[in-house]
């Protein structure tokens, strides 16, 4: 049984994994797949280390088989196959008691905030849980996470059947985003300007366009007749798209940021003021949104596993990293922990 | 029967007025009041010139009494005290097909893109005519208008009793704002820096402190028990007001924006995506809230006739123009159109 563990200093080592036996409303998991997210690279260039107890096993998107179940859980058993919603909220914050608690004042992220995902022993609180029906693999397991957030993006964007949408980036997220939006009726339009995201997001089946050789505003014009976009996802986290984004949405349009901006970007108030235009930031998920995520999957109607660009053992998990960061070309990786 | 005529660089001429019959769907009317609204000051100052028809009638915050009716206008007659919703929309556009005709794509703002109220008899569609109860004042009449605004405002920030509202910026429709949330039993803090218009605001029996003098993220944590607001109006249109309008929203917390911005300010995309954060744009009004405003005026419970400042002749529009452009000891100025 092995880990990795993030050091520190851009360095992930492999060592011999430490099982923690499930206390009291916890259960311990043998963890077969786990994701790489960019909140991973993120925390492995350092940016998150005023959060981390070093040596630290990081990874939040994972499949697997329940171990061992700790005292009081009910409702679980082992050798079930579940998925984890990384989120332990305080419970008595103002954000917890208005019930908003997977936005927690005092959120503890598992993965960033407690021991991750990429070890093949996992322990976390049971209410965590949530089941994988047995028609999903466990590659499929490893993408409900993912899954889940752009299940909520949707939600908070209201998207209905009919919708003209806009998705400005097309990584793992916006692609995900743009997949649920279609799965609920929309109509999606892709912006993004890596050939290499375009040409697997065209794969998955969605329409996509480069902003730089499409404009893109024209084009939103054009296909509403003149109305603009319902609804616009922000998926890139770029001042570019904070720009674009108020100029393609209708009078009275939704805007849901789910980019991170390491700095405020210039937003135009006075477009929000003429338009009536809405925003609302997106962040994480909510029970219900695993569960649609899970629902989703399992209709097999989005084409989950061809954002899977590479399968790796724990030893890939440096490399995979730093393929990442050259932003080239890679989309969704999995960890294999069972190994 | 005299007008104010805009003759463009800043320049009014008092005239004679030239009634216009009503036409099929019309009434003209006796014009007894009109406030001056910071539109008209930015109109004087030639910064909408390009919609203007010059020598163009200004003002559309009125009170008066319908002095003729045009063919085929049913349910109103000579002698009825009544206020006007200065809005002509199009009635074809996408705005307007999906039921936002308050902020159609092709606006006419009777005022501005059409001869407005500060003339004796004026001509306006009947559709935008709103009944004065005979309790209410001529002058109170003519603040219906950014009452309605406020009720607007207040509307789409979705104010409840018990909420923690924050008015950024406490002139003439700040703090109507503050009192319309109010009235709707809210707790509200405005924050303002011109001494006489925080005096005038504590006249109206409002929370007003100087966020130069005050720490506003400080007080709104203290007061809210660590929450933050449950709705920001940002009615000032400062940068300063946008930075701090992220910072004081509570997770999930409304922000509503009011002001104008000429120029887009930095926004902390971050702290939307962070608290989920909701901002909606607001611009005049529908007709519910023209008879919300003037259900509230008729209650007496906001102290509106405190707001004016000054009440002048036609003659004296010009020189009330001159002192709101120095921001001092002004709120609201009526002009007396009947005279």
């Amino acid at each position: 049984m092995r880990a990795a563990f993030y050091e520190g200093q851009e360095t992930i080592r492999i060592g011999p994994c430490v099982p923690v036996p499930p206390g009291a409303g916890e259960v311990q998991i043998h963890v077969s797949h786990c994701g790489i997210c960019g909140t991973d690279l993120h925390l492995f260039h350092g940016k998150m280390d005023h959060r981390v107890t070093f040596p630290q096993v990081i990874g939040h998107e994972m499949s697997g088989t329940i171990a061992a179940v700790g005292e009081g859980v009910g409702g679980w058993a082992t050798g079930e196959r579940v998925t984890v919603r990384p989120l332990n909220p305080c419970g008595a914050c103002p954000a917890c008691r208005a019930g908003h608690s997977h936005v927690c004042q005092k959120l503890k992220f598992i993965g960033i905030d407690a021991p991750g995902a990429m070890q093949r022993s996992w322990t976390v609180p049971a209410h965590t849980l949530h089941r994988l029906p047995d028609t999903l693999s466990f590659e499929q397991g490893a993408l409900v996470e993912p899954l889940a957030v752009a299940c909520h993006d949707v939600r908070l964007g209201e998207v209905r059947a009919g919708d003209f949408a806009v998705v400005l980036g097309g990584g793992p997220i916006g692609a995900l985003v743009a997949s649920v939006a279609n799965y609920e009726g929309a109509r999606v339009v892709v912006s993004e300007v890596n050939p290499f995201r375009i040409r697997l997001a065209r794969e998955l089946g969605l329409e996509v366009v480069d902003p730089r050789e499409t404009d893109m505003v024209a084009l939103v014009e054009r296909e509403t007749g003149g109305a603009g976009a319902d609804v616009v996802f922000e998926v890139s986290g770029s001042p570019a798209a904070a720009e674009l984004m108020t100029k393609i949405a209708r009078v009275r349009g939704r805007i849901v940021v789910v980019g991170i901006f390491p700095e405020p970007p210039k937003v135009d108030l006075f477009r929000f003021f003429w338009r009536e235009l809405r925003m609302t930031g997106a962040r994480v998920y909510e029970p219900r949104d695993f569960e649609k995520a899970i629902a989703i999957a399992a209709s097999g109607r989005i084409a989950l596993t061809r954002l899977i660009t590479d399968t790796a053992p724990l030893e890939g998990l440096e490399s995979a990293l730093r393929r990442m960061e050259s932003g080239g070309q890679v989309m969704k990786v999995l960890i294999r922990c069972s190994e």
